[in-house]
């Protein structure tokens, strides 16, 4: 497996954010790349490419009840510059966050983007996905399976809306108010069960879904492809079983001491080898 | 121009660092790209390129008088990795400096890095290329021409040492110890007379260069080259006349007032259509 995850120097990459206590305050900051036919197609709209960048970013901050402090972009040059402006401009505007600096280059062949987002904690301790307990409720703010729907329309030119796949929305409110009551909080970016997985091997315990309940927030019909597909920025958190939250989630599943295996649904693991989201890596 | 720094919306790309108050605190952040082909040659050892990543970094933060508090890198899986990982552990440990996070992703054709450094001022006002008042003298600290000439060692596998070229020192104490000194500083990564020419823009001034100063710290007989070549991280400053640093520079010319040329070398405009150092843009 050819991850630098591995090696010690590069620990913590693909992570959570990174926390980084200055002075009392925590700051949290996030690096997502985009590479042309890896995360978009030749022939995208580049004023989406430059939203998504953006918003995936943010979206990690809202996983930590962060608030944007700002952004910097490192911009390969080429066709559709005029686009992708026109994206960043918005994406910005939309959730009022400067673009702090950056680096523009030139090169060639396929294009490759990154984006680092700044923000500041708004809650202590910073949510993590490590810290989900035996016993909280493991709550989802959002839908899945609507960036599905919306890459679909694109595919198959249906007319239908795509913006949900396009033009993702980091869900900032929601987790700034969520954090308080959060033992764990983590954005959706590669698929709800592959997420939760995640989440419940960071927390070392065991993470049991009920599919019923992760029905009502998914295309009807299209529940177990929906539960695999990423790209839809909910967030997905713990908390204790009384907890009152301050913003409407739907409730999933409950969380175990660890067994045999860290996610079950509907009280089976999900089945050997079957592809839960989208994994980084090559095949 | 294929310019993004052009648009209203990516104003700030490729200037200085950007400087970011939190609390009291001024955080320094910096985020350059590096590409195969365009900054590194294919077959280049990839220790070296995550080296120069990390230091051509560090140096936008010595130029801002920053302690570095950590960075996060953006990573294109490719080929000698284990190398790569290897010269970035090195770089880390050498100015101890934290991973804080990243991003790695798989993708085609030749491969991008992305690095953002942060940081955090060390004396305020934070030092911009903007500072630069008529009167002040101008200072280097470092030599010029050493990365030109580790260039050429491999370019004609001399064996000579070209270590300056592949292992860029960033000048971090140096930068620390001159900030409350420096009227105007910033890391000459492109060029003097081009990086010189820039900070005289940004600060209304004309900067007025003396050659013979300039010889005394560039290459024997290849001063001319060497004013021009990029990479070589000393950094230009400018203080009052009676300064006392408490870093040896060498003085090197006299900022005036604005006049028709922003930059003099021994009191004439450079040349019309000379080169005066590497321009991040397409021909």
């Amino acid at each position: 497996m050819r991850s630098l995850a591995a090696h010690p120097a590069a620990r913590g990459l693909n992570d959570d954010c990174a926390v980084l206590e200055v002075d009392g305050e925590a700051l949290v900051l996030t690096h997502d790349m985009m590479a042309e036919g890896t995360h978009y197609l030749p022939g995208a709209n580049m004023a989406d490419v430059a939203w998504k960048l953006v918003a995936v970013n943010l979206s990690d901050l809202a996983a930590k009840g962060a608030q944007p402090l700002g952004v910097l972009l490192g911009h390969m040059l080429g066709d559709g510059d005029e686009r992708f402006i026109e994206g960043l401009r918005q994406v910005l505007h939309e959730y009022d966050v400067p673009l702090l600096g950056g680096d523009t280059i030139a090169a060639h062949g396929p294009r490759a983007f990154g984006l680092t987002a700044i923000g500041r904690a708004t809650h202590r301790p910073v949510p993590a996905r490590s810290g989900a307990k035996p016993g909280d409720v493991i709550h989802l703010c959002g839908r899945i399976g609507e960036a599905m729907l919306g890459f679909e329309a694109l595919r198959d030119s249906t007319g239908a809306d795509s913006s949900a796949f396009r033009r993702p929305r980091p869900l900032l409110d929601e987790g700034q108010a969520l954090a308080p009551h959060a033992h764990a909080m983590m954005d959706v970016s590669d698929g709800l069960l592959l997420d939760a997985r995640r989440m419940a091997i960071a927390s070392t315990c065991t993470f049991a879904l009920d599919s019923a309940a992760i029905a009502a927030i998914a295309p009807p019909g299209r529940l177990d492809d929906a539960m695999r597909w990423g790209d839809d920025y909910a967030l997905l958190l713990t908390a204790v079983p009384d907890a009152s939250l301050p913003i409407a989630t739907q409730m999933i599943g409950r969380v175990l001491p660890k067994g045999d295996s860290p996610l079950l649904l509907d009280g089976t693991p999900p089945r050997d080898g079957a592809r839960l989201g989208y994994e980084h890596r090559f095949p």
